[in-house]
C-alpha cells in the first residue's frame, strides 16, 4: 500500500507557469526522484517527460501514469501535482517491494497541460496523440510574445523523442486529479471513477471601434470598445446560464491603449465555454457568436476576430481501463461513485489513442486554481492506493 | 501677422508619450528653435520648459502662451503641439518684426499635460499651480511602474528651477488648442473663445473576487470579478446617459491572473467622469459611487479601493484675459463664438495662479486622441494670429 503522509510531504510550495525557471527547476527534481526508483528518461520534442520503469516484457509499451507539474498563475498546489506525486509514490510502493511488472510502468509529465501560459490547455499531450501539428504548438505565445520553443530551449528540455502516440506509445494511461468539483465533498466519499470529460471551446474575440475623447465625445456619438466588451461579458454570463449543463466565462482581457482620457479602439477577450456533449456545446457556440455578434452591431464597433482557436470534444474513457479503476476502489474498500470531468485533463488526448481512465480524489469547496486548494493526506493516498491497484490490474490483462 | 503654412510645416508625425526618447528629441528641438528668437531657457523640476524672450522690463514676470508636446499612446499630431508651435510662431513674427514687447513674453512646453503615461492629467502645470505635492508627481508611475522623476532623470529633462508659480511667475497665460469637439464645425467658425473648462474626476477601482475553474465551477456558485467589472462598464455609462450633460467613461482595465481557465480574481479599472458645472459632477459622482457598489455586492465582489485621485473642479477663466482673445478675434476679422472646453489643458492650473483664457481651433469631426486628429492651414493660422493679437494686447495692458 502507498504511503499518503510521505506522498503528501511531497507537494510543493512553489507555482510554476510552464517552462519558468521553477518548471525547469522541478523537472531536474522530477527525473532524480524518478531515477531512484529504477526509471530510464525519455524527453520528446514537447519537453514531455516519461520515466519508465522496466518490466519484464519491454517489447510492449509502457502502462503511463501522468499529469502534470504547471500550474496556474497563482496555485494551486494539488491539480496537476497530486496525479505526478502518486505515479512516484506508485513507482516507490514497486521499487520498496521488489515488484517487477510484466509491462514497463511509466510516470510522465506533460508540459502545460493548463494552458494558463500558453493556450491551449493540455498542449503537450494533444500534440502526442496528433490533435495539435508540432510546429503549431512550438510557435505557441505568452502574454509577452516569448515562444514555447524559446522557453524549451532555455530550460533546457526541447527532446529528440518525438512526440507522437505511434513512435512512443504507451499501452494504456491512468491520471490521478483532485475533481475540482463539489461533488465528493457533497457526497462525502474518497474516490471519483472518472466516466470522461465535458466538451470545451476556447475562443479569441477582437473588436475594433474608435479612440476618441473621454471628456469632449458626446456619449451618443461613441464607437467604444470597451463597453462594447462588456456588454458582451454579461451577455456571454446570460447566455450561459439559458443553457442547462452550460458554462461559459471570460477570464481574459486586454484593452487599448489604456488611456485613462481615450476611449478604447481595440479590445481583444477569450472565451471559456463547455457543455455536458458535443450537441449542447454546438448550441451554446450557436447563441454565444449570435448574441455577441448582434451586441457589436448595437455599438458600432467591428468583430475584427472571432477565433475558436480549441475544441476539445466530450470525451468518454474506454470500458476496460475504467472497470480497472472501479475494481481497485472496490478491493480498496473505498467508496467510490463516477463522475464526467468539468476540466479538462491530459488524459482526454490519451484516450484517443490507449486505454485511458482517471481517478478524482475529494478537494476542499470544490476550489481549484486557487491557493486555496487543499486535499487531505488522506484523501491523497486514497487516489495514489486506486491507481497503484488499478495499474496493477491493468497489468495482469 | 502669423505665417499659417509655415506654421502647419512644424507639426510632427510621431507620437511622444511623457517623456519617452521621442519626447526627448522635441523638447531640444523646443529649445533650439526658440533660442533662434532670441530666448533664454528655464527648465524647472517637472521638466517644464520657458522659453522667455525678454521685454523692455524684465522685472515682470512674463506673458505666457503654453500647452504640451506630448501626446496619447497614438496621436493625435495637433492636441497640445498646435498650441506650442503658435506661441513659436509668435515669437517668429516678434523677431522677424524686432517687436519688443512691454513684459518678457514666454513660449511654455508643460510636461504630461495627457496624464496618458503618469496619470493624472495636466500634473506639472498642476504642480506649479500648487494643486499637486512635487513629491507625489515625482512618484507617479506609468503602466510598467517606471516613474516620473527617474524618466526626467534619464532624458535629462529635471531641471533645478522651483517648479512653483511664486518664484516663477506668470503675468498671464494664453493658450491656443484644437477644439476637440464638434461645436466650431458646426457653426463654421474658426476660432472659438473658451470661457471655462468644465468639470472633471478620475477614479482608480480595484475590485477582489475569487479566482475559480471556468470548467468545474457551477454559474451560480462563482464571485467573478471580471464579470462583476463588466457589469460595472455598462452601469458607468447607463448612469452618465441619465445626468445630463455629463460624461463618464471607462477605457483602462487591468484583469489578474489573465489565464483563460481562471476566473479573475482581482480587476482595476479608471474611470473618468465629466460634468459642466460643480454640483452636476458631485451628482454624478454620488450616483456612479452607490449605482457600483450596489453592483458589486449582487456579485459578491469586494470593493477593495474606491479611489478619486483627480478632482479638477470647474474653471472660469479671467474676464479681462477673455477680453484679450475678444478683441483680437474681432480686430482679425475672426467670426467666434465662446465655448465651455470639455477637455482639461494646463490653462486649467494657470487660472489658479494668472489670468488665463484659451483659444481652441476647428478640428475635423471634433475627433482627437486619434490619428486621424486634423485641423486645415487656414484654422492653424487663425489661432495663432488671435494668440498673437491677445498678447499683444494683454501687453499694452
Ligand atoms: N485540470 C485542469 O484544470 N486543466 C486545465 C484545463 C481546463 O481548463 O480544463
Ligand atoms: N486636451 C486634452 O486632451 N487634455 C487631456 C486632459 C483631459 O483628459 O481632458
Amino acid at each position: 500500500t502507498v504511503n499518503g503522509q510521505r506522498l503528501h510531504a511531497t507537494l510543493l510550495e512553489s507555482y510554476r507557469l510552464s517552462l519558468n525557471d521553477d518548471d525547469k527547476q522541478v523537472r531536474l527534481w522530477f527525473i532524480e526522484e524518478t531515477k531512484r526508483y529504477g526509471c530510464k528518461h525519455i524527453v520528446d520534442q514537447m519537453g514531455n517527460i516519461f520515466a519508465i520503469r522496466p518490466g519484464r516484457n519491454n517489447d510492449i509499451p509502457p502502462i503511463g501514469m501522468g499529469s502534470h507539474l504547471d500550474t496556474q498563475p497563482a496555485g494551486g498546489k494539488y491539480d496537476g501535482i497530486v496525479g505526478v506525486n502518486s505515479a512516484i509514490e506508485v513507482l516507490k510502493v514497486l521499487h520498496e517491494n521488489n515488484i517487477t511488472t510484466y509491462a514497463p510502468i511509466a510516470a510522465i509529465n506533460w508540459t502545460n497541460e493548463e494552458g494558463a501560459r500558453f493556450p491551449p490547455a493540455m498542449l503537450s499531450s494533444g500534440v502526442w496523440a496528433g490533435a495539435f501539428e508540432l510546429g503549431w504548438a512550438h510557435e505557441r505565445k505568452d502574454l509577452n510574445g516569448v515562444g514555447l520553443k524559446e522557453e524549451l530551449q532555455r530550460i533546457d528540455f526541447l527532446g529528440d523523442a518525438p512526440c507522437d502516440y505511434q513512435k512512443n506509445s504507451l499501452s494504456a494511461h491512468f491520471e490521478v486529479h483532485i475533481e475540482q468539483g463539489p461533488i465528493l465533498e457533497q457526497t462525502d466519499l474518497s474516490v471519483g471513477v472518472v466516466t470522461g470529460v465535458q466538451a470545451i471551446n476556447w475562443y479569441s474575440i477582437e473588436l475594433r471601434g474608435r479612440e476618441q475623447h473621454c471628456g469632449t465625445t458626446p456619449m451618443n456619438s461613441r464607437a467604444d470598445t470597451l463597453l462594447c466588451a462588456a456588454k458582451m461579458i454579461v451577455k456571454v454570463n446570460e447566455v450561459a446560464h439559458s443553457v442547462p449543463g452550460a458554462l461559459a466565462s471570460v477570464a481574459v482581457i486586454n484593452s487599448t491603449p489604456q488611456a485613462i482620457n481615450t476611449l478604447a479602439g481595440r479590445v481583444q477577450f477569450n472565451i471559456d465555454a463547455r457543455a455536458p456533449s458535443d450537441e449542447r456545446l454546438a448550441f451554446l457556440d450557436e447563441e454565444l457568436e449570435r448574441e455577441l455578434r448582434h451586441v457589436a452591431s448595437q455599438e458600432g464597433v467591428k468583430v475584427e476576430k472571432w477565433d475558436k482557436f480549441w475544441n476539445s470534444p466530450r470525451t468518454v474513457f474506454d470500458r476496460i481501463a475504467v472497470d480497472a479503476v472501479r475494481k481497485s476502489a472496490k478491493d480498496s474498500g473505498f467508496a467510490f461513485v463516477e463522475i464526467q470531468s468539468g476540466a479538462g485533463h491530459d488524459s482526454v488526448y490519451t484516450a484517443r489513442r490507449c486505454p485511458t481512465a482517471m481517478i478524482f480524489i475529494r478537494c476542499k469547496g470544490g476550489i481549484s486554481h486557487n491557493p486555496a486548494e487543499y486535499s487531505t493526506s488522506e484523501d491523497i493516498q486514497a487516489g495514489a492506493q486506486t491507481l497503484l491497484g488499478a495499474v496493477l490490474h491493468y497489468d495482469q490483462l
